[in-house]
Formats: structure tokens, C-alpha cells, sequence
């Protein structure tokens, strides 16, 4: 597969990924919409099966659509690195734009919330009690089970291009989706899981340009925090998985 | 497969989709049913448990169920143009019975409800802001997800009939409903997520000619955005997947 | 395979069923449960679970669990008349004694309940409104859509002793278990979804001779519903698949 | 496979079960935690994907990641004993080690949780009723009904190593999460469903060690309870399935 075509479903798998993935954050804070107040747990479900959709979307890359993942199979020597670089930047591309086609869909709902400048949560994520030392440890932990999960799970024996591939049918990026619903529920409490840096940055910096009415800060002191926890986590598990006995 | 049995599969998928979807909807809105007030993941979950029963029905037609899905495939070259007018009969057939039997098994609730006028949102959809061009690129949006998921799936490579198949097992259209529970979840905020003219149209036909108990406006002002917005969201799927590089 | 053992396989996974499905009612009824006012998709997604996992444990037989299945089957011509006796009476055996053991597993809960005249919904149905003829619209309606699915679903071709056969793998009851959670949701709310004989008057015989503390009336009256309604509807659904053009 | 890779495998997997279960249980219990007051089902979805993500993870050993199933499958025949002590070690040590990552995760939650004596339902469980005896009894039903599942289902044929492998993918040990799922959701009320005598002890150790800022006891005089109950619960369906006509 050329780099053009990785970047290509790297950045289309990712924009699904955060448009359904602010989309549900989106629903359940704003006010006008009928998933408001809807719940941590429809929350998370929405974010799992954003990442199910972005994923099959993105299967012929290998649907990485994580910088975190990225690295970590890099380490595991699953990719080449040649092909990092490219797939890294498709990610955040397709973040990006996946939040800005989110703020389209609720245009009328962002117009006519009444905390306009409490919306950064919509697009990236922030902790509840701000330590950074302690924030990258739990986006550490969170990263780490993700990419030690694909890197060993029965479904990931590496396809024609050396990259996973979760079976060829459409449920096969169903378990995925229960996995990334399962560290939401579980260690998304302190720092709302980005474990992914293209899905924090990404719709970070649509926040930012977007007119979005009466917007608040984009808080980017805390941004590096989601990008750094992730991608140590991802190397990590990467590494650990070169050592373990796997057959 | 003759265009009789393409019109009967669909009309049966498409009434079991629109008797089980409004099903959820009575359960949640109406005030004697053991769900009321249950919430949008009920719903949501409800309205994609409602695809998956359909479509497990209606598998022998390829389980369009959707004249967007139709549509999106017909542009994408997988349907031929000439079967696209009866599969699109048969389902907004479909969608005005199954409407009607939901009637049926909510009589009770619906004679014994405390605020009747209302009773709309149980059959169709609509705005929580009315603004027909920017409700009309909700509708886009969200149909556009789940066309360009349904053709570039894994699963979704074509069956004998030239129609996608998803798996041979009672297991692979729970891909489908996962993938509109994400919809609902991430893009069903602002306009209630028609993405599926037949699933509009249909029960709001039902709604106007139905014998219920003190009921209010089918509100047609509105009902051209869930049939317009899905059809082109679902054709420009269809279009773009034709100049990606699909393998 | 022997009488004795379908007999067996329907009893054991009978009694799963209901011990989990009355046991997910239980937590969700009674003041000193975990799981008190969980909300109606707990109870669905209790009731699915229940069926998922009585079914793989009684897949030999062909895990029909239900009366209003096995007729329908057998209408079908999928089951031989002369198992259909010995089925249903392991059901109903293992609907009182799942029953039975329910109440084992939350004993000290019955006892320290607040209001335990009203603890017959645990283990069996009831209408929100009663009126028997619409009560059993909606019980047919529901079990009509139970039994057409498993016929006509991809993955219910028939085994080795003529019974469907939901894959080979533990994840094939799974779809089963959607397909009642998306009933419960949709279609639960008039009656609580009986949509089973002996899933209703298996538990209700437990009710009536458990020594329950302070408990109230088992309402025979109304316990004919909850058997006619899904007989009709499963024999229904069996013959309407005869006439369908199934390839 | 050698006793040493079933020592890591074993202490792997359940260190991650016990990572994202007690995780769950922090996010619903901590104040300033995004899940607070999720809910059970959240709780109950919680644990049965972190048996998915730490069965996936462990599945070269069989992933058993419970001292229940690996006695029961040993009665069984399935396993042989002189395996049994490294399992259970493993299993106990693995789930010492994930709970004192869930405190890491959650260390600044816990710091600033207002009622940190009642922080011990994060890590291991109690019964809302105390009487030991019918304790054990809910406890010997949820561990049997695991166990027996684990046996009889159609996907549980013994693997190479003579223990049972749930599919060979990603989806797979899905259907024992769903297992899990139903179990909480139907027979944990009452116990809160250790089903698992490492899932309880192993953090009730961690509780005991970690330097929780404020905490309470440990409550050593239950801990007997979800140990020796699901050793009977799976030792009776290790044995009762050894007399079952399986085929």
C-alpha cells in the first residue's frame, strides 16, 4: 500500500472516529439535544462505536487511527517506521476535520446552548483534579492496556501489510469497540481517556479556529499532557509485548 | 431474485424495523409503559436492535430496508437502477404496516396517555431546533456514515444477488445495528436521526390516518428534510467510495 | 437424541433463564439489592443475558426454551410433534425451578423487603392497563417477531436432529439474546413481554408455593395470557414462514 | 506450555481484570470521578469487559483468571492438577497487581473523595444483608452458573493445552463478558458477585497495603465468603457436567 493511500484511510477513519466521538460528548452536553444528561455509560458506548465505525472504515490501512498505536506497533516492529510518520499525520488530520463536521451537525445546538464557554469538553478532554505528574499516569495506564489488547489478542495476527487485522468481517472491529468501552468505563473517570493524541489535538485545534458561539478556552496547558501519556503508554506496551512468551 | 420477492423482503425487513423502532419510542414517551422515561440509550439501542431484526429478516433481498441505502449502492453500482423503484416501495410499504402494529400493542397506552397531542415523536422525527438547511446537514451526515460504512465494511463485499452480505450467521447484522447505535448516540442530538426516509415517511403516514386517542399535527411542514437529507447523504457515500482506492 | 435427554437439555436450560431473568427482576425490585431502580434497559439486557446463557447451555436439544418455540418449530415442520410433549414439559419444569433457586440466591433480600405483597412481578407478567384482548395482541405481536426471526435468520439452518442451530461458537446465542433484548425494549412495555409460557407460569407455580415473606396474590387470572397469546404468536410466525418464498 | 508461562499469563490476565474492574468501581464511587453515580449496569458492563480485555490477554494459558474455573475444569477432567497451585498464585498475585494500578490511576480521586472510609466496595465486595450462610448461597449459584457455562458452551472445546479456547478471535472471549454481564446483572445484588475468589482477595490485599488516604477497614470477616463459595459453586458444576449426557 503506497503512503498516500495510509494517509488517505488513516485521515478518514480518524475524522469518523472523532465526529462520532465529539458527537456523543456533543448530545450529551449541550442543552437542545435529545441525548442531553444522557450518561456516562452512553458516553462511552458512543465512543467504542465510534471508534467500531472509524476503524471498519479504515481496514485497509490497519486502522490504526491512534498515534499511540502507531508508535507501539512501530516498537513491537509490526510497522515499519517509514510509514509513522505518514500515518501519524493522516491521524491528526482526520481529527481535525472529524470535529469540524461535528460542529456542523449541531450547529443550531451550539448556537443556542446556554454555557457556551463550557463547551471545550465536547472536543478534547481535561481532568477533574489538574496534577500533571499524576494525569499521565492514569493516560499511561488507559494507553497501555489499549495497545498491549491489540497487540496480543487472538484476533491480531498481522495481515498482508504487517499491521493487525481484526478478522474480515464487519463485527471483527466490534471488539475494539468493547475494549475502548471498557477502559471508558473503567479508567476514564480521572482524566476523561483521551489515550489517543490525535483524538485530543485533532478536534483541540477545531476548537480553537471554529466560530463557535461564545466559546471558552481551549485550555492548552494541559494538551501536552494527552499526547505525551499516550504515546509513553503505547511504547510501553509495545516493548513489554517484544518480551512475553507469545507463540 | 424476482423484483416480487425483492418488494416482499423488503416491505416484511422494513415493517419488522419501523413495528420494534416505534416500539421503543411508545415505550420511553408514553406514560402506562414499563419503559417510560427510560432514556436515549434505550432508545437508541431500541431503534438498532429494530435494524438488526429487520435486516436478519430481510436478508434474502440484501436488507436494504433504507431508500438511502438503496439509492447510495444503486450510485455506487451495486444495486441495478432497475430494481431501486420496488425495493423502495416495498419499504415505505413496509414502514407504514410496521407503524401499525405498534399501534396495536400500545393501544392500551395510547388510549390511557395524559398528554395525547404529543404523540408524534413515537412515529416520526424532528428538530429540537427548527432550521431546514441546517437540519438538513444533520440528516446528511449522519446517512452519510452509515452508506460509506455499509460499502467499505469488511463484511460488505457483495452476495450472489450483487447486494452486500453481512456474514452468514444470525450474528453478522448485529455489525448494522452497532453501527446505528453509534449514529443515534453521536448524530441523533439535533434532528431525532431519520437517516432512513422509509423509516420517516412511513410511520408518519400511519400517524395520520391512525384512530388515536386525541393525537396532534403529523407536522408535514417538516417531513421533506428526513426523506431529502438522507437521500443525498446516502448518494454522496455512494459516489465517494466509487474514486476511492478500494482493493 | 433420546425424549430424556431433550427433556434434560430444555429443563437445565430452562431453569437458566429463569433463575437469571427472575434474578435481574429481583435486583431491580427489592430495596436491599445492588441493583434497586436500575432502570428498564438493565432489565432487558437481564432478560437477553438469561436467554443467551440457558440457551448455550442447552444447545444439544437445540435450546428452544420456549413452548411458543417449539410449536412454532413444529408448525414449521422443523420439529417432530411427537418431541413436542416432552419439550415443553422440561420448560416448564425448568421455569419453576429456576424460579426456585432465584429466590435461593436473594432470600435475605425478600425477607428485609419493604413491600413484599408486591413482589409477584419477579417472578411473573402483568399488564400496565388490563384488558385480555389488546394484552394479547401485544403478546402475540411480540412472539410473532421472536419466532419468524429464528426461522428465517441466517444463522438458523437446521442441525443434525432437525432444530436450528445458532453457529457453533458461544457467541452465536448471542444474537438470540439481542433479538429479546430489542423486544423487551420495544415491545415490552404493555405486558412485560411473557412472550414465553414457560419463562410466565413456570415461575408464577414458584410464586405461589415458595414461603416468601409477606407475599401477596400469584393473579391467576390473569395467567392465561401470558400461554395463549405466545402460542398463537409462535404458531403464527411458523406457519406464515411456510408460505414465504425461502430459497 | 511450561508452569512459568502459565504463572505470567495468568497473573497478566488478571491483573488486567482486576485493573478495569476495580477501575469501574472507583469511576461510580469516587465524588470527583467522571462515572459517579453511573449506575449498575455501568458497573456490571465494567467488570464483564474487563473479563474480555484480561481473557483476550491471557488466552495462551486458557485464561481462567479465577481459582473457581480452574478447580472446576481440574474436577472436570480438563485440567490437570498439578497445574492448579501456578494458576491460582498467579491468579492471586495478578489480581493484587491490577488493583494497586487502579489506585495509581485513581490516586488524585481518592485523595479528594469525601467519604474515604467507605472506599473498601472499590476493591472487593460485601453482601447488603450479612448472614454468611445464605451469603454462600448466592454466591455457590453465580460461581455454578459461570463455571457450568464455561463447560457446556459450543465454543468452549478444549484447546492444545487441554483448556477450553473461546474462538481464535478478537470476539471471542465476548461471550464470556456477556456471561459475566448477565451474572452481575441477575444474581449480584445481593453479594455483589466476587463469582471469583482472586477478584476479591487479591484486591481486598491491596486495600489492605495501599496507603489510601483516609480509608476504612478491610472487613477480613466477610473475606472467607467469596473465596470458599465460588470454590463450591465451581467444583459442583465441574462435577455435575461430568455426569451430563454431553456428546
Amino acid at each position: 500500500m503506497s503512503l498516500g493511500e495510509i494517509f488517505l484511510w488513516e485521515l478518514l477513519g480518524t475524522a469518523t472516529l472523532t465526529l462520532l466521538g465529539c458527537g456523543v460528548s456533543a448530545n450529551v452536553i449541550l442543552r437542545k439535544s435529545l441525548g442531553h444528561n444522557g450518561g456516562w455509560l452512553l458516553v462511552n458506548i458512543g465512543w467504542g462505536l465510534a471508534v467500531f465505525a472509524g476503524a471498519s472504515i479504515a481496514s485497509p490501512s490497519g486502522a490504526h487511527l491512534n498515534p499511540a498505536v502507531t508508535l507501539g506497533l512501530a516498537v513491537n516492529g509490526q510497522v515499519p517506521w517509514s510509514q509513522v510518520p505518514v500515518c501519524i499525520v493522516g491521524q491528526f488530520a482526520g481529527g481535525t476535520l472529524g470535529a469540524l463536521l461535528c460542529w456542523a451537525a449541531y450547529k443550531l445546538q451550539f448556537d443556542t446552548h446556554d454555557d457556551p464557554a463550557n463547551t471545550r469538553g465536547i472536543f478534547c478532554t481535561g481532568p477533574t483534579v489538574l496534577n500533571a505528574p499524576w494525569n499521565l499516569v492514569t493516560e499511561i495506564i488507559g494507553t497501555f492496556v489499549l495497545v498491549l489488547w491489540i497487540i496480543l489478542s487472538p484476533g491480531a495476527e498481522a495481515g498482508p501489510d504487517g499491521v493487525p487485522q481484526f478478522g474480515n468481517s464487519a463485527l471483527g472491529y466490534a471488539a475494539v469497540a468493547f475494549l475502548v468501552i471498557g477502559i471508558g468505563n473503567s479508567l476514564g473517570g480521572p482524566t476523561g481517556y483521551a489515550i489517543n493524541p490525535a483524538r485530543d489535538l485533532g478536534p483541540r485545534i477545531a476548537y480553537a479556529i471554529l466560530p463557535i458561539y461564545g466559546k471558552g478556552s481551549a485550555e492548552w496547558g494541559y494538551s501536552w499532557v494527552p499526547i505525551v501519556g499516550p504515546v509513553i503508554g503505547g511504547m510501553l506496551a509495545g516493548g513489554l509485548a517484544l518480551v512475553l512468551p507469545v507463540s
